[in-house]
């Protein structure tokens, strides 16, 4: 991939590449004149810590984890045994030839996740909450004083323009009543009465369940308003639902780790196309944060990319290393696999939910996630009396917390190993734990 | 603690309380009227991962992981084996009763290591790399053209002012030549010339091992301009550094996890003091970062203290555990011990470095900091030669990274295990592969 021929907004702190060598490893910095030959000399990295990597979605072995309640909340999810392995990899060094190479494919790898192969895409991994990817939008691709347009399916939409607003975007929000999403004749009529830097919509709203539809809306910004930056909050969709990047011309994806890409929670991913990072580049003002700036962070992620070492804050490479182990596998299963997998199981939670008498907070099938359900409790029955009777059977949902309807529902995520790994029986062993907590709350199928 | 009398600014996020349940766990929401009797059921609680915690200081037995090259670079450093296997403790939820009273306990030790006990003080733990300190204190402690005066003692030190321009703040800066530090007769200078929001000083600059002293600098501070806030970039010495964040009158301290907390990287660590919290509280513009702003999570870390579930973005519960297993090994062994430990394997290191004829950047004895040391190399030898043979020899150390003088010296970093185990061998295994490295490149000394 051409990634040197790039007009790079090269910041002074790119240049200060940490060198903690490495043997024989290229020295990448501008204050010494040595440079190495190419030749390194494998034998001297770091050994490899190599533990038995779980690519088959079927393995006949039990998970080596302890025994422990299965967390079916829509993020963090169960996690597979070499992702959990990978976390306590022994210290290296963010620099060392060793780490680098892992960091470079992992930003690889995330490529293929995002099905795109435009080279002028850019994936970013920082050690943060998935909430990190907002302010990365909002302090890099929106200046203060432009115009933002938000679609809202519920908490994380109104959490998404709230960030916006911080940074001094000027934000129209539409927002949906619960369980549904705004239509695309209204957000057309916006479209076409202001000029909007961006437009952001919530894939999958993790406090609804309701899953917006992507392709058709980047069809109609792309017709209504060809500038319009479309940016995707991914966090509870990247990974279980299908996003094909570059063939519907999204700008940006953001999202966490802790959801369907299956590594624990602590790094924001994201990746965003070249006319956003052209958007970025074309600033008047500068970018309105340090810690979330593309300014100190693009050239670090091309470096890595690369696999040159660079510097600008501390990555972690125990999480980095997780992550690689996670895309490893999702690339290895193939994308498409991955998300046919996730809508199967949704479809048979679906109808055994349905087969329970009980109604979705998404009403209209098509609105529906397929790596969560959100469910909407018989009305004798109450979440505070519900879920401890799902724990006691082993099994852990997640209350609601959209605020129009928070106490009248609970919400199951259904993503990764849980769904992937037929053999750990979680679905089954969910379904039969409502049904069993139902009965005991005294609900019976009216 | 009374956490609750505070006045807080509660934000409408704060609300948001995800319900993730938790057997017989106190429901903590707005939208739900029902509470639960105290009565928690314990024996539905997840079951701990029971692992050995080491908190002998001398174990019998050697490391558990995998043999590889030892880390001694200024962070990440080398890690205790109890820290390491909590990094892949199993999943759980973020909100449930179990990593609640984890995420609250670790905070709780944050005030022991900081040598705290004033309640209004306010540690704070984000999923983030150390950088993020300086967001945190930039975009809530200081308002767009308010005054900073950044004290530098190398590289960091003049990131902290990069950051606070950022975010609108007027700097003024006090840099030393490469291995001094600002003295005091010029700060009072600085400090009578202008009245400044807030002061800040690099504990230790990574880039330099330059050691800045607080205790005086803050009396100064508080005699001369005594609304002055004092805050401290700890990043490479909490924990290995004597502070004594009370009794020094510190406002603020921020730092990482990697380093001397002996923690994986992924964690910024602060402590506030209630002073700080009052400024922030105090504001006339609200702050200007989102993920970094204290409107969001002030409520949160209190929350957890008193074992509350809440919710502003999701925590890493894996870090989390990391982090509590390795304070309850600091908070036992005690803090006093651990700096003087410190300071016993850094005047042993630094007296090895004399021997070999070799000079420090930082040239004051009293300047010198006790968790690495910055070596400068002998005009003969070259870092790109020399650190690929102390590799070679199974020791990873950092070359330079300070701009005026990098490519003539090298880092060693002295911290947490590497130094508080004797029986892993590693100060001696550096200081021969030093000693032997040099001679392989031709040095002998004068």
């Amino acid at each position: 991939m051409p990634r040197s021929s790039g007009p790079v907004d090269s910041p002074a702190r790119l240049s200060l590449i940490s060198r903690h060598l490495a043997p024989d490893y290229p020295l990448n910095t501008p204050y010494t004149v040595e440079r190495h030959p190419d030749n390194i000399d494998t034998s001297l990295l770091p050994k490899t810590q190599t533990r038995a990597l779980t690519t088959d979605t079927t393995p006949a072995n039990m998970s080596t984890q302890p025994e422990h309640p299965t967390l079916l909340i829509p993020g963090p999810i169960e996690f597979d045994d070499a992702v959990l392995n990978s976390m306590s990899h022994y210290s290296e060094s963010h620099v060392g030839p060793g780490f680098v190479a892992v960091f470079g494919e992992t930003l690889s790898m995330l490529r293929k996740l995002f099905q795109t192969t435009d080279p002028s895409a850019q994936p970013f991994v920082l050690s943060g909450s998935g909430t990190l990817g907002w302010d990365l939008v909002a302090a890099n691709l929106i200046e203060p004083g432009e115009d933002a347009l938000v679609l809202s399916t519920g908490y994380f939409g109104d959490g998404f323009a709230d960030c916006l607003k911080v940074y001094g975007a000027n934000v129209t929000q539409i927002s949906a009543e619960p369980g549904s999403r705004p239509q695309l004749p209204e957000i057309e009529k916006a479209l076409s009465e202001k000029k909007y830097k961006l437009l952001t919509v919530t894939h999958v709203d993790t406090s609804t369940g309701v899953l917006s539809e992507l392709k058709n809306l980047s069809e109609l910004v792309h017709r209504v308003s060809p500038d319009t930056l479309v940016i995707v909050d991914g966090v509870c969709s990247v990974a279980c639902e299908e996003i094909d990047f570059d063939a519907w011309k999204l700008d940006g994806v953001v999202t966490a780790s802790q959801k369907a890409i299956g590594c624990p929670a602590g790094l924001s991913i994201s990746m965003f196309s070249g006319r956003a990072i052209q958007a970025f580049q074309n600033r008047q003002t500068p970018p309105t944060s340090y810690f979330a700036s593309m300014k100190n962070w693009l050239a670090i992620m091309q470096n890595y990319e690369a696999k040159k070492p660079s510097y600008f804050a501390t990555p972690s490479p125990q999480l980095v290393r997780a992550l690689h182990t996670a895309l490893t596998q999702i690339v290895a299963q193939g994308v498409k696999e991955r998300f046919a997998a996730h809508k199967a199981a949704s479809d048979k939670i679906k109808a055994a939910v349905a087969a329970l008498g009980l109604k979705q907070v998404a009403a209209n099938p098509d609105d529906q996630a397929h790596g969560m359900t959100a469910i909407y409790l018989p009305e004798t029955v109450k979440g505070a009396e519900l879920l401890p009777k799902l724990a006691s059977r082993g099994v852990v949902f997640a209350g609601g917390i959209h605020k129009a309807i928070a106490a009248k529902y609970i919400r199951f995520g259904h993503m990764g190993v849980s769904v992937l790994d037929p053999s750990r029986g979680h679905v089954e062993k969910a379904i039969k734990a409502l049904e069993e907590g139902l009965s005991e709350c005294g609900y019976q199928k009216a």
